[in-house]
């Protein structure tokens, strides 16, 4: 009978050992942590991570769409390593509260994978 | 300022929308639910869900790996649909509990998705 041990492997992540994972720099330094995953439903790839940046730098609690390929996971850090300055942090492209589509706005996407120098994930 | 208003859009859903949603057969009947979402790492592609089909058939709560490219979401239903029988739920590889990695083992992982008929993620 099977069990849920198992939540990473060698090559394999849950996605509940994702969500919550913190997100640092890679000198150590918190920035948050990854809240949800969002997922492209035709391809099973994982788009965007949405992240709280809780208090950083006084912005107070707050969600941002990141690429996921901005994110490398860090097992030393145990947490998501992303190269983000202070001001991009603070200017980086918010997540809206009236349940903005990412997805439905390609200019946008387009907008938030240079943001970060990541690669967009619908060329892959 | 963001918010986490928005777990399912057009083209994109949530990891924590598809975690808890049901799995049942196209006729509506019941088989279980997903428990969490297992993400190739390099790739960012969900190569399966972890599946409970919880006292199905007698056999008790039980977890099952299966290929993400086996399931498919029916808004209809607000639930993942997979077209498998009784026999093939009764047979069906089961995920060890001992915390085998179905991804250090190519041949169990075609043999799993031979099993459900689907189209290997690692081909795509």
């Amino acid at each position: 009978m099977g069990s849920l041990t198992t939540n990473e492997t060698s090559t394999l992540i849950a996605s509940d050992r994702v969500e919550g994972t913190a997100v640092r720099r890679r000198n150590g330094d918190s920035l948050g942590r990854i809240e949800r995953l969002m997922i492209e439903k035709r391809s099973g790839r994982v788009a965007y991570a949405v992240m709280s940046f809780g208090g950083f730098l006084g912005i107070g609690e707050t969600y941002f769409t990141v690429p996921w390929s901005a994110l490398t996971f860090n097992p030393e850090l145990d947490a998501y390593e992303i190269d983000v300055t202070d001001d991009q942090i603070r200017n980086a492209p918010q997540r809206s509260a009236e349940g903005h589509d990412p997805s439905s706005d390609r200019a946008w996407e387009e907008h938030v994978h240079r943001y970060y120098n990541a690669h967009p994930y619908w060329t892959v």
